[in-house]
């Protein structure tokens, strides 16, 4: 049995690493930390883990100690040192947070106001976004686990983009987010009567996430690709929608995107591409680990739409940084995540 | 007082309709129609009028005949022998569906299936979307009520078109629609347990709205205009939330663009130019006939972006009818309309 | 015009009764203070005033100053030394606190740990449910408005209560609140996620609102009435749903009931007696000032249930209040609070 | 491997139980059935099930041939024949419907307006409600699964009124239930934008899972008891909350109450009897088979009030249905039904 670990277990990520870890064939659940409930059962914070998971919350240093796989679900900015000890204790160390996912330390100066403490460590981390680029994970125990919105928008487009089916100028993600994605934190926007009934963008043109998607649609590329990237706040408590637009490149068809787009995907167990004239809805992948994703044209405008549903904190968060713990460990990708999504 | 007639009164515009001409006051609501319910009064559709709208919904013929003013709300295509029947009587006549929204029978024949009956009806309509063809409105009868997509949308747009601040081949409108769209008619998809805690697009690039949107843009333009219009349904009662993006033509400032928006809406009571920062939110327009739109432009990829947020049934259905008819009957525009939106 | 000032503007009830005045057709609304935004206008709190009151908070000495009628919507406990300005400067005054509701100070201090400052000021102060206790309102300045629970479960219950048609000892009140009852500071079980798709009890026979309810009982009954009373916390902005029951005297009809309710209320037009074979539903009365009944016998057991529906921050506040001040103002009643409930 | 079929697949209990039947390591989903879906896959019905579930439905007879174990997820009324079928070809049996629960047809009569077609097969057939009846289910192959607030009413109630702590003519539910309970179909009052924000009871005193409650409580008890019921729709998907109160026999502690439940639940896996002073929530039980139990006494009026939370569709159906299955198959009762429910 793999022992894992959660730093920052009481935040929403890391309770659902507790809840899908707990669901895991190989894992058993070694040491949870939380700064703000420390000495507390996780129960306590969550009742719907009584009984389940009475486990109090310790130190990180304690999760460090008794865990071969240590997860980080902290604030970013906090991840740097817990890496460094990792690093130097053989554990594998999956980052849900932001720490490692820029490769250029300029753009996490930008966006996040932070500096890199340590350069070998993000040396030696990878992004963990399997599906697109799985080969450079293996071998690798140090992992920056992919945003939510980051991987929505990525999986939507990469084969198009890849395949030079659109336009890499054209760019155009209009994403959706369920609340969880807001933090436990209470805060005014997020307050029940405030939010329910209520719909808006945020951070319009400005959130930290754009520098993630455009690199890793570079990647897909081979070359530099800019997007324009606009948030909202959704009533829902789960799931990303992600709708994506490219101008299409001349005289490309539904049958060549179809075929790009099954043949990158066709082997991808968390990869739903539904059949032509569905839409993909956030509702059908809650609580699992899948990705759909629904193709269209609009022919009046040679546009290229195409939609994709995660569930922000499983193939998001929580299910991902599985997804990758499985790979680092050599296990089957989809050990522990083979879950039926709810209908309703 | 203004006799006032509700056909269709049954469905969602059609009940809404009557909450505001109840409220309004140089209006007495004369009689009500409705195929489903006929006989029975309206307060045993929608409890929440008991004892306030008790009347009781009889045919067609009666509304003409006990009225001033004839709204009618009823599905798309039963329109235009009402409107004969009223020409023909004197009534004015106010359409909240879509027979008479598009000036080019080519188009409605396309995305709606249907023929103009009555050429010189077309002739005699005009579209009623009074902030942006006010003038075209006054000393006419019969007039062509905006959808709710089509009012959000045109509405954000229109200066920065006008003012050729943007690229007009550029132009995408991500649009977030309320469930009360769906109208009445329980479906499956509006199901609660379906709709709830989901969203999706639906109709993608091939709403019926599109063409009702490109006419209004074409005209503020000047010339053809086509626009990427993708819906999706919010599982909220009430609101259309449109994102709209366009190209801005080079070296257009946010200066550039509030003068603009400041000259074109600075004297319209129903339009809220939102402060700089903030971004529009359905929450803050409900049940009134604002428009509250939020400005935004992504300097790294040059790309204007207008939120718009209005309450669909009434500045996209009920209120903005009742805004015309204030406008024919040559009463103050806001006459009954002086809502404050409830902050929760 | 009556000049209006509202002491604590910015809560919930202090916000909705903003709206409400600037609705009212004999009311100017004169000033606002609030303690967290002074010097703020009260639309930067809720954009969806913006435009419609820009007032700037000021102080509660301001407030006092430059109104006719004070309405305090304060913290428990902080009603009374305002109250007593107010009443050396001959202001009217309406609390939508607790601080003059309870007739007994004893349970004052059991239930709310604070005692009475002014004794005087709870003789010359009287409770404000006017359709129970109208008469004692009329002549009298300062006013004690009911809570939401203490609206609903009383006016459910009196006229069987009053006729002798229930056991006094058998009354029981199961109640569902929507979340505007918790008020605007957000806290973890009023954070979205955490509440929506959940639902509980809370305060279980222990809520403030206990020994209120069974005083206005009390004084309908002629003697001293307990109450069982469970208020449960409901994923809706806003409502009071009151499941009352209590065990029938002999040989109760329905016929008797009913009769008993028509005579009581029959007069009133904030209450709707719903015809038989409805049920009483807070979507029917959101956004009004109605109490919405619908009566009951379970026949099996000999039991009457009586439901109640009000809008906890309209009738069971803010619209309770200004219906007190246009009592209190020799107005009609009913002045400024005709609205019809939207339907959806 | 336990060969199941699920008769009436498409309608909500049944897609339920596809789905945790789907996670069962000791069954394969042999066959489903569905009048109105025969032909077409049920991930087609359901696209959250796309290609975890594409099986095609079929018809009754098909699941009856190929199964070891047919579970009826059917209108009330159409079991009979089936269980008749199953019975002779020695098919296990697992009713989730009304037809086999209640012990005295004439109850049947008149709550359900049908007749016991083979007497056989209702002496065959039991009760099965494994936490207070589990020896009775032992060896039995036919199982009448019971409903949602029959469920969750009995086991709140059962070890007071075991334990004679409380007065048994003294018994009221007020329950509370989310929106799958109304099943599948669309109807009016479960149209998204009339129960969205709403909430109200229904069928006041006259559910038909009154004489099931009291069928339970009675055996329970040793003698006949009657209850008070009246069930509420709440705008939530899942979850059923049973307020229920009795009174309290003579001087009666908590401390009494705590052992009486400890005894009787203490070993129940899906029994999850919460710390004093927290109040049982929906939101702890969504998809999962557990129920939720808090405790409370109101000492004012010596009454004892339990509240208990389960999941509607998993506890309140498929849940406990494969939990009997488990049983009726000599199997670990919580096989496939150890999920932890998700904290939001």
């Amino acid at each position: 049995m793999i022992r894992a670990g959660v730093v920052g277990a009481t935040g929403y990520a890391g309770a659902e690493l507790v809840r899908l870890l707990s669901g895991h064939p190989c894992v058993r659940l070694a040491a949870v930390s939380s700064v703000s409930f420390q000495g507390k059962p996780l129960s306590e914070v969550y009742p719907a883990y009584y009984r389940l998971c009475d486990m109090v919350c310790g130190t990180q240093e304690e999760v460090v100690a008794q865990s071969d796989v240590v997860f980080a679900a902290l604030p970013h900015g906090l991840s740097q040192e817990l890496a460094k000890e990792c690093f130097e204790k053989g554990r594998a160390f999956i980052d849900l947070g932001a720490d490692f996912r820029l490769e250029n330390e300029e753009d996490y100066r930008e966006w996040y106001g932070g500096t890199y403490l340590y350069p070998e460590l993000h040396e030696a981390s990878v992004y963990g976004l399997p599906e697109l680029f799985r080969e450079a994970i293996r071998g690798k125990k140090m992992i920056a686990n992919p945003g939510c919105y980051t991987t929505a928008v990525p999986l939507a487009l990469a084969p198009a983009l890849k395949n030079g089916l659109i336009q890499k100028d054209s760019i155009l993600a209009d994403c959706k987010s369920g609340v969880t994605g807001a933090g436990r934190t209470p805060t005014q926007n997020t307050h029940y009567p405030e939010l329910n009934e209520g719909m808006s963008a945020y951070k319009v043109a400005s959130h930290r996430h754009t520098p993630e998607i455009e690199q890793s649609l570079s990647h897909v590329a081979g070359e530099k690709v800019k997007v324009i990237f606009v948030p909202h706040l959704l009533p829902v408590n789960r799931g990303i929608l992600a709708t994506c637009y490219a101008k299409l490149t001349d005289s490309v068809t539904m049958e060549q995107i179809r075929d790009a787009y099954g043949e990158a995907y066709g082997g991808e167990y968390f990869i739903r591409l539904l059949p032509q004239g569905r839409s993909a809805d956030i509702k059908n992948v809650r609580y699992s680990n899948f990705c759909d994703i629904s193709l269209h044209i609009d022919h009046r405008t040679n546009t290229f739409i195409a939609i994709s549903a995660i569930d922000n904190m499983v193939k998001g968060a929580a299910g991902q940084a599985v997804q990758n713990m499985n790979i680092v460990f050599g296990l089957d990708e989809t050990t522990g995540l083979r879950i039926v999504p709810p209908a309703f």
